[in-house]
C-alpha cells in the first residue's frame, strides 16, 4: 500500500477551511466547477473533469472545523477504495491542513501525477482561503 | 523508509528542463535565487532559503537531457543522507518530469510539508520553462 501525504498553511481559521472543503461554493474554486456536493455522512460527492465521467466520493466522516473523510467509490481504477481525509489543526488563527490520500495499491505514473495535483488542490485552497481566488481544473493550464 | 514521488508534465523539450536543473539561472528561478550550483558530477550546490543555513547537495549523476542525482549533505537533519532526483523523458516535444525524494526516515510533518513543497518547485519549474517566469522561494506566500 502507498500513501500520499501532505502538509499545507492556510492563514484563516479552520472553520474557513473547513466550510471551503465541505460547500459547492467553496469546492468549485478550489476543485473542479462540474460538481455536485452534498453534506451528510453517508451521501456521495461527485466531481467531473472535463469529459470524465464523475469521480464520486462517499462522505465518511465529518467534524466540523476538523476533519473531513471521503472514500472514492467511482473513478479511475486507482483510486477506488481509496481514502482521502482532511485534517485541520488551527494555532493562532492559521490552519495547518494535513492531506492524505491512502491506500493506493502501488506507486505509479498515475500515483506520482495526482501527488503533484493534490498539491495544486492545497495551493488552490490556500489562495482561495486567503485571497478569494482559486485554481480549480477549469482554470488550470496542463 | 519513505519515498516523495511527482510526476509533471512540461510542455518544452527535454533540453530545456535539464538546462533549468543544472544551472545557476534556472534553478535561481525555478527554486531559490540564494544558490552556488557548479555543474560536475562530485560537486556540491548550495541552496539557502531565507536566513537557513545553505543545503548542500552533492552532485551524484548527470545525464544529460534524461537524468539528475543529488545526495543531500547539509540541511535539515530529516534532509540528510536522502536522495532527490529527476528523471525527464521527452515525447512528442513534451517533457514528462518524475521527481523522486528518497530515503526518508519516516514520514513526518516536515516530510508532508516538504511533500507540498516539491511540487510547488515542479509548479515552478512548469512556469518557468513555458512562460519565462518561475515561483522561486522569494517570491511565495507562505
Amino acid at each position: 500500500m502507498a500513501n500520499i501525504e501532505h502538509l499545507q498553511t492556510v492563514n484563516v481559521p479552520a472553520a474557513k477551511v473547513y466550510e471551503t472543503l465541505t460547500t459547492a461554493e467553496g469546492l468549485s474554486e478550489v476543485w473542479t466547477n462540474e460538481l455536485i456536493v452534498r453534506n451528510q455522512v453517508g451521501s456521495m460527492n461527485e466531481f467531473r473533469f472535463g469529459g470524465h465521467d464523475a469521480d464520486k466520493m462517499r462522505i465518511e466522516e465529518l467534524i466540523p472545523n476538523n476533519r473531513i473523510v471521503w472514500r472514492c467509490m467511482d473513478s479511475d481504477p486507482e483510486w477506488i477504495d481509496t481514502v482521502i481525509s482532511f485534517d485541520i489543526e488551527e494555532k493562532n488563527g492559521k490552519s495547518f491542513v494535513t492531506l492524505r490520500h491512502m491506500n493506493w495499491k502501488e506507486v505509479t505514473p498515475f500515483y506520482r501525477s495526482c501527488n503533484y495535483n493534490w498539491a495544486i488542490f492545497l495551493y488552490s485552497l490556500k489562495s482561495y482561503c486567503e485571497q478569494g481566488e482559486g485554481l480549480p481544473y477549469q482554470k488550470r493550464k496542463f
